[in-house]
């Protein structure tokens, strides 16, 4: 992440974030964005009719992954089961994404990479759900 | 809704929903328009010191709901652990929100027309998840 | 409209809103919300190869229609270049996307009505830019 | 950017670019992410009644520089006319953004931040339009 971006999360007031893991939440907010671009250049390129569920998939992971990044971005307003059950939406979402995608991994280079991303981004959201501040 | 929007979600693949209730799902995805509109609308009127949290809450309801929305016109794509995932989600973040804006309902005319929208938004979900395809 | 949004409309803020045509601007948000709607489906709906171009721009109709509505709902924050410019943007877009599907619309019933909401956004967008506020 | 995403924009289609200059699109890609994720933390941040005009233009500038980046990563549906209206929408909402927060930079380390990105932002987006692609 750009250290731009890191400058503006430690200007976060602490005191909103409800003792939540700062550094498992910046990997988890990059890992989000990183997934939402993947999944934006792998739905865009899934031409074919065998490609139409995993277009659909990756186009729904974009909205999920987007949104779950923002409220991680959004301090004043957390809400801890909002958030939890936000994290576990977008964890369901990866899985089915990623599952999708590797099954044609093998001959398109933009699903393996998004079948990549997702699974980074459902390992940063489930370490931020295992922090004590999520349990 | 629109009969347009009706005609359209009526000639979407029925046998890709899974089973879905379609006219619950027509009327949760009404509801989620409704609540990401008024959200929209809540928090740019929210002005003050005591309204950034309701400000913030709103502006990630906009971002939930247009997500959840949005999953449910994508029958390619449909996978029912995601979906179900993100109605909870969903849920979670409109009670949420509701809470906060009846906190304004009495002073804020937008606060309170927000918390309608999200509570009949929640109720809508609630039942989709109800109806034996969701189970 | 549902007359709760109505409602909500008329109570934003006159003053922030410098003039502009209040029943035009209503009518174009809901031609964005229709035409977002629309593309959200046919771009889902579009399988094989030669529906490649069109589900890319009914996705990029989606972004554009959702930015467009969202910032005319926006009167804190209105901005009379940034409006015109997305306005501008919104119709160009449109205008791209319904030719794609009418390409498409002899086939394909989700092409035919999103080609529809297109045009009718493309006319409110114009609308709302001829009159005098955005001059 | 990550490594892995050079990647896969390395992967695009180049025949679907119709000549865009792919550096000068990678930064301006890099450049929205930015400014969209600063202008989502500046819209939070901002508490009190004095804030509200920069609270609400920093939401719309999320909207429209995310817009803005998920349509150059969609290859397959590229039209000029749209891409280059959706440029210029992103230059008069970033200068509007930035001239905003610029107002607030001495009080607020997020509006300063924002005001940077946005700035970054405009800069990239006239670059790519001066491109002879894009002429």
């Amino acid at each position: 992440m750009d250290s731009m971006m890191m400058d503006m999360m430690k200007s976060m007031p602490a005191d909103k974030m409800r003792g939540m893991d700062m550094t498992a939440m910046q990997e988890c907010i990059e890992a989000c964005s990183m997934a939402s671009m993947a999944a934006t250049m792998c739905a865009d390129s899934d031409t074919g009719m065998d490609m139409a569920r995993c277009s659909s998939m990756c186009t729904s992971m974009v909205d999920v992954a987007t949104a779950t990044m923002r409220m991680m971005m959004r301090p004043m307003g957390m809400d801890q089961a909002s958030m939890r059950a936000m994290l576990m939406a977008c964890v369901e979402m990866g899985k089915a994404c990623s599952a999708e995608c590797m099954m044609h991994a093998d001959m398109d280079e933009q699903c393996r990479m998004c079948a990549k991303a997702c699974d980074a981004m459902v390992a940063a959201c489930e370490k931020l759900l295992a922090s004590s501040a999520m349990a």
